[in-house]
């Protein structure tokens, strides 16, 4: 059994993650750490977790907890004084923040509004996208795990901007469901708020802005400009990214469709559907996308759970790579569907 | 033009009192106060007054804003350090917290936890539900508006529990929106908590129950006791309260309907419906009452909007009996249905 | 008192005109019309209206109501069969289905599937947005009230158009409350399908598509091409409409915040805000506009209760219009807030 | 590998059945019966189920589907057609709609409007709550699995009832969220009706009042009494039993306490907390019980999801023990949590 350990164990993508891991067949929770709940049974604060994990949480993992691979899920700023210590131990590091995920230091700076402390680690860090950087990612001993506007994205946008059929100017309209904003509660946040409400926010000034860009980059081989608006909507978990395009002159619907199937058409975890649906894939790592030709326009949709494909799961995914194990081990469940 | 103020005007009862108010043909708002925003215009903080409100919010109530009548929509505790000053002055008051409604001020500090320090006006204050107390209401300077549960609760009970019907026993499994809880955030309130959950919260111990119980006392003639379980639902506004009692041998459906009758059927405000309903109410002044009677027992249903009938609305309603104008006055709107 | 009609008086853009109209002080609502609740009390299928309308559904609208004016509030294809015998009559029209809104008849049997059978009528038809075409529905005796989606559209859009500053080329990404679909039952509108849920439809076809076009044309004075994706959102009431331009050259924030000043500065129901808020106009007649530039783009947001500045509130903004009365009568109200 | 058939395929419990059994890892979903799906693929009704169901939707399961057990998941009325045809072939079967829950045909009859007509299967029936009635449920050729309601409400009272502390009358307000009431849309159902409201319904009438008084009166030992107001609440899965006892004379918190952990302390899937929460049982099988004394009254809280505990997932926990399969065989997943 491999050990692995959860660096910031209360939030929603430390329980998540802990939820995942305890019926995962080839590893072991050995560590989840928190500051706030110290001391405490990780089963009394994420009381979903009675009778799958038996443990306390701790300040700090230790050598004692003999780990072979930690999640780092804390917020922006701390994962980059966390993973150095780690790699310098040998212990595998995948981080769900945005730390590593930014390569340039001056568009972390820019957006993160403080320098970066770990440069070196920056630059050999993997983006964990498995369906576009797979390979990398079983190489790899940090792993920066992508934010989950950016999963939702990408996974929509990647297929056209490859195929060259689209022009490298993306507008994205994502709408989240309120547990991607985390668990500290806030106005925004705050039910009578959002319960009946649709809140667009960060508009143009998102930090998965330059992640988005930075993947789009590679993609589509030169300087795209992505605008950027998402929406908070009232629902629990889901996130759907409307993303538009010009095309590059008559480009019919199954041209389109079949540079969607030949990318996903035997990937495990996403799919190109005709009706994408959150419900399809919420509690589950699972992803859709679909892609429709309006005229001279292209809108393609990329729909995830948030928590799961979004954040814990594809930490799960790109974990099961790390150590060679199936991709999907502990993952192949289906969404609840309704 | 009565001159009315608003101590403690950022909160939802203040912004809702402040909406009903600015169509008021027979008032004028003079005056709101707020700690936190003091010096900024009223419609900034709350933005659905752009156009209605002119005003800024101040600091404290001052003798220059010549002041008629004065709402307090503060926390538990502030309003009892507010209101003596007040009635010294002449100007009457309508407190919309908990201060003034228990009579007993044993029960009051067993309750919220702290001495009382204005039992002389405790004693004096009105109880400010008009389908009950109207005679009073209108002669008072001090008026106590109920609670959004008690409300609910005691229109849903009072008919029966005066009628002799039933039992002095009443259980009350309440439901209420999530702007009853006001409008700082917490965990409870956090979207991602509470938006997919129904969560029971202060079983058994939930500050309303006295006074709820103070108006069974006087209705049923007894030291009635009140079982009352507050839940808490994903909707913005409204409760429903299901009242159930022990009926007192055979009682039929049509004995029960004409108990109701004989109460609400000349009331504005309050009527007696065969299917209760949250959105034909929400948005106004109006309650909806129910009952049925299942074998060897009755439930009572009492319907509202927990920021009108609940708080503001009702508080105009006692406003306008206090000043001797037409009961409805500013309040005579429909809900909204959908 | 004028004496006005509704025809389709069962739906909810019928019982929301019967909402508003029952304290509009100039108008008296005459007669009400439905083919499933003829006979019926409309207080006994409105339950939140009673005490408001005294009135039973007929099954048709007759000489002996002795109509000023007649709200046609039924389903596409329906309002060409009755308006033009209204017309005939003397009676001035108010049509809130799509029958009347695109002036070219081909455009019209293209979106809408069938011919239109009163091609007469449908050039005088006057499109009913009063914050752009005001003096024309002055003067009209037949009004085509706008789609929801086309008015907060149109709303958000307007200024930009005229003002040069943008390319002709819109992308509409607008997100709905489920009340906008009507209150017939369907898979979609099912709670356990949308109510944890975001869902684009009728992507690239739905029939608001061209009547946003239409009025784009003239703002623009080119023949622009709308790319138009709605949303369901789980909300009962309100729109948010996303709207997406290339800007010609620099442009700053200051000159766009400019151009919107200049439009609705004055304007009673249509302001221009930092913060757009779908519940700040919720219940109200009130429309929400903001805009922002991002680099070589802006995004300009239009919101709106789809039920009332969005369909039944704008109407009887367009009847006072027509009537000569104070263009805000009966409608000035402010939104929720919460 | 047991292979299984799924009557009923095409409406939430028999979807859910195969998203739960697509991942079991002893039986194999040999057959899906649909009638207005018949010859579909199952994973494009249920698109959740892609890449985990590969079968098409038959009208009927025939011989050849060479099935060893069945769930049968109909609307009542149609489950006592299929079901003697199964067990004369000697094929184990799972009903989930009410047609064998009730022993008395009388009863069955009153509450269900028709007559039975499988009264000897009926009385062989045994009743899948396999906490409470775990042996019988071994030795089963028929299950009747409870209804939702009833398991949420059995799971909170039985342990009180048993244990001689409250008086067998019981009063229930159950919450439930809007998938308990099928998947065929319905004007109660429709978004804009129950999207922010709370709605009583069927009460003292709802069909699952006689399945709950039957458990009880085991319990008690008595003819007990239930007065039942089921509650829709607008969350998609999950449901919370809220019961009512008379305590009979002084008993303790400490006393309560000790009832249910002596009933559930060893069980996997009923846990007694301190904090129930919909969240932390959603998508899983688990339920979770509490219970508190309030003065001379006591509530107990039972909570589940509706299509997991309450339906399907308690039919593979039936299934399981019939098979002699590790009672939590492909049940063993936490909860979502969030």
């Amino acid at each position: 059994m491999t050990r692995v350990g959860i660096i910031g164990g209360t939030g929603y993508a430390g329980g998540e993650l802990a939820r995942i891991l305890c019926t995962h067949p080839d590893v072991e929770i050995a560590a989840m750490t928190s500051r706030q709940n110290a001391g405490a049974k990780v089963q009394d604060v994420h009381t979903y977790l009675r009778g799958y994990v038996d443990l306390c949480f701790t300040e700090k993992i230790s050598e004692t907890d003999d780990l072979d691979l930690v999640f780092v899920a804390t917020p922006h700023g701390v994962a980059m004084k966390e993973v150095p210590a780690l790699l310098e131990k040998g212990i595998k590091a995948i981080d769900l923040s945005g730390d590593y995920r930014l390569h340039d230091v001056d568009v972390y700076s820019k957006w993160y509004g403080h320098e970066h402390t770990d440069v070196e680690n920056l630059q050999k860090a993997v983006y964990g996208l498995p369906e576009f950087f797979r390979d990398e990612i079983k190489g790899a001993d940090l792993v920066a795990n992508p934010g989950c506007y950016a999963t939702s994205v990408i996974l929509a946008c990647g297929p056209l901007l490859k195929s060259g059929l689209v022009g490298d100017d993306v507008i994205v309209d994502a709408k989240s469901g309120t547990s991607g904003a985390g668990m500290v509660p806030s106005q925004r946040l705050h039910h009578p708020t959002c319960g009946e409400s649709v809140i667009p926010y960060s508009i143009g000034t998102h930090r998965h802005t330059p992640e988005i860009e930075m993947a789009v980059d590679r993609f589509a081989g030169s300087r795209s400009k992505v605008t950027f608006v998402p929406n908070l909507v009232p629902i629990v978990r889901g996130i759907i990214s409307s993303c538009y395009f010009d095309l590059k002159g008559d480009v019919t619907q199954e041209e389109v469709d079949a540079v969607y199937e030949a990318q996903y058409g035997k990937e495990r975890f996403v799919h190109y559907v005709p009706d994408p649906s959150i419900r399809a894939v919420v509690a589950s790592n699972h992803a859709q996308t679909a892609s429709r030709v309006i005229g001279r326009k292209a809108v393609a949709f990329g729909v995830i759970d948030n928590l799961v494909k979004g954040a814990s799961g594809q930490a799960v995914q790109c974990m099961n790579l790390m150590l060679g194990l199936d991709e999907g081990t502990g993952l192949n469940l289906p969404g609840l569907g309704v």
